[in-house]
């Protein structure tokens, strides 16, 4: 499918629909991490939000739910098993019809890359849609509450080294993340994990690649694991035993790392896999940071394109 | 079940529950429809609906959800399938503990002719049941905003040709609807389909048949297309393709129609089965605008019969 | 699983938990039956409430959610089947991930004794813990419910015959009961039923033993009749048959008890079996009364954790 990256702006560059990283200016990235800090509650009451999950998800669709809820906007969950979706009707069928029940916004998370880009081509200029990841695509809002985490944290993105470690070829997150780490200009971008699992175009990514844990994390400001998928091992012929031992963050091997790391994780984590239960709940963990940035970040993105669509 | 028809009545003739077309009066339709304009939203804070879909549904599922949300109410969406019901508990004891819990309306779906209105004789004075489609005798939410819908398009109900095609047999939706017309006194209510798709008791419907679309949708201002089940099919003998080159609406055949005709449709659509995309997204076509009006109409039928019940 | 009882109540000895009934005093639960007269609506707008029911339950947690949403609270079902628990997240890294989101209260039921008290134990000092059911241990918010609606009819706890009647020995509802009926000082407690499904240390619960109906329940002022499960009849080797045959509530077995004997049940009801219709819906029933008082007491018990633990 051919991404269409443009659709997310309106005449004026302003943002109407939330569904990639790529094409924000630094600005307009800083800008929504202010946002959070200030966007307030019960601000959207009369708007309605549907959440459309194709793929199954907690973390993320709750998030959304609360932030929605937060918002003061009637929110409806689609359930999609039970839809005529699963009954032949299509996609665009589907959204015309939620579209004619006068919702405002689309939440979208589906297994195929470019479904929300698909979407938000269909729907009239009365409706944004926010990408709650496609396929191995993109998980733009997970990148936003990251970088939001990272600022809480460190003065300055420009001076900072950032680690990401795992599986980056089928990561939505991890892409959606050198994206931005990128467009903010921070000073090294490692990558670490298996050969195997790295993506091909790695040469125009703009990172560093390492296929050793220690190495990758040298003198890291930031290092971010992602959650390991055992299908994805399978394929990759390797077992979880070998990868932990090789790519599982301890407290040994994160001592490579700055003293004042921060160590993130988009959750949930699997314990003694990709990380120990030593790091996840130890001093240099900010994973509960990230959940909570996430509702504040979500508020700041609906209530932004909200605004812009109107 | 022997459905009893009046119940629907208080004492000074107001309607309390909202379970059929037949006894009401042109006015009280009109009225109907001239609230859904002008329902406030928020106006029943404080209230407390509760949907018993014994059936799915996605579409009048969602559109009452968001309906009840933007009148304000408290809405609960019982899961029937883990329900006490489905472990013994009979329908009764479960809508009388709903209505211990203080809920002051039921919105019931249920696959067996006559159950919304068994509830509403078995609840006490202060609830409200309104049928959501009950097997296959009635869908009167649907048939109203399908009134809704003609009178948006069409000055007046008394010089309409309307033709209704399909399985006007099993449907619910064609019985509301030719109940509906005939108490707005529409000139000419056609009925379009296979023989044995056809009710025995033709003669008393008020209706013209015809077994060929082009003659019964000729000089049709309205053409109302019912959805093909694809079960039903079978069990008259007729394969899709058959049906599709009978009885499917194209471009082609609605030539036969007035000019400016509306094309309507309950949804959601079989696309090249009962008609086709270039005349469901055609001009002729407000299948979407049926969608909006349920949600007008339903705030409008909410918010009348809970005033009229306290 | 050590069961830790103190742990709801603050150093002000104030309770912040409400996890079972034990350690309450009589005046403790005689202010939160009083409270679920006055408790306000929307009194607790801006706060959120997350429901974790591990087991499924319609009208406990149709209670709560409504009881939760007319106190206008953000209220979130956490879908445990779809969950990250289900793919291998532990329970603490789904609170800790929920409490990041700034819930303020879960309400929690759990097929395993114990589970609500551990989260409790778990969770920082900003969020309170309902147990909704937790195994054969407890169901503190039942025995509330129960111990509101015998107050409404009844003038003096203290010079009350109470009769609970079934399968004591793995009712978590018998077991609050027990305990509030003893705290509040009844005059007697009889306990009914198989002698192999009453608990072993019968003689530590200050209750008086009974494998006769009629017996039991002589010159009782309140009857409570449990729901019979049938796993556990067929363990205990009693068909239902011969269950209602020497247990089942009839018109006439209710002769022995007073005239003005109430009958309760926490439902759903198995009609002709532990009760017979003729005295679930006759004149001495409260059950309906016990589903409202639901609403009630767990308005009150959310509202005065929230207020205690800020």
């Amino acid at each position: 499918m051919n991404i269409n990256h443009n659709i997310q702006f309106n005449d004026d560059k302003k943002l109407i629909h939330f569904l990639n990283i790529q094409n924000l200016s630094a600005q307009q990235i800083l800008e929504i991490l202010e946002l959070a800090d200030t966007v307030k509650s019960k601000s959207l009451d009369g708007k309605t939000v549907a959440s459309l999950f194709f793929e199954p998800s907690t973390r993320t669709k709750t998030t959304f739910e609360l932030a929605a809820k937060r918002l003061g906007v009637d929110f409806i969950n689609i359930d999609i098993a039970n839809s005529s979706t699963s009954k032949g009707e299509s996609i665009v069928d589907m959204i015309k019809t939620l579209e004619a029940m006068q919702c405002n916004m689309f939440v979208v998370r589906h297994s195929t890359s470019g479904i929300p880009h698909y979407i938000a081509e269909q729907v009239g200029n009365k409706i944004s849609v926010i990408n709650a990841g496609d396929g191995a695509h993109a998980h733009p809002t997970q990148a936003m509450l990251d970088m939001y985490t990272i600022k809480k944290y460190k003065t300055n993105f420009k001076d900072l080294n950032v680690a990401i470690v795992g599986d980056i070829l089928h990561s939505r997150v991890a892409k959606s993340l050198i994206t931005s780490l990128n467009i903010l200009r921070v000073k090294n971008i490692n990558i670490v994990g298996p050969k195997n699992l790295m993506p091909e175009n790695i040469d125009e990514l703009n990172v560093i690649y390492s296929d050793k844990l220690e190495e990758g994390i040298d003198q890291a400001d930031v290092i971010i694991m992602l959650r390991l998928q055992k299908e994805r091992m399978r394929e990759a012929l390797i077992s979880t035993d070998d990868y932990y031992k090789e790519f599982g963050l301890t407290k040994n091997k994160i001592k490579s790392a700055k003293k004042d790391v921060i160590v993130m994780h988009p959750g949930p984590i699997n314990r003694g896999i990709e990380i120990d239960s030593d790091v996840a709940d130890g001093p240099n963990s900010v994973i509960l940071d990230q959940v909570s940035a996430g509702i504040s970040i979500r508020m700041a993105i609906m209530s932004l394109i909200l605004k812009n669509k109107s």
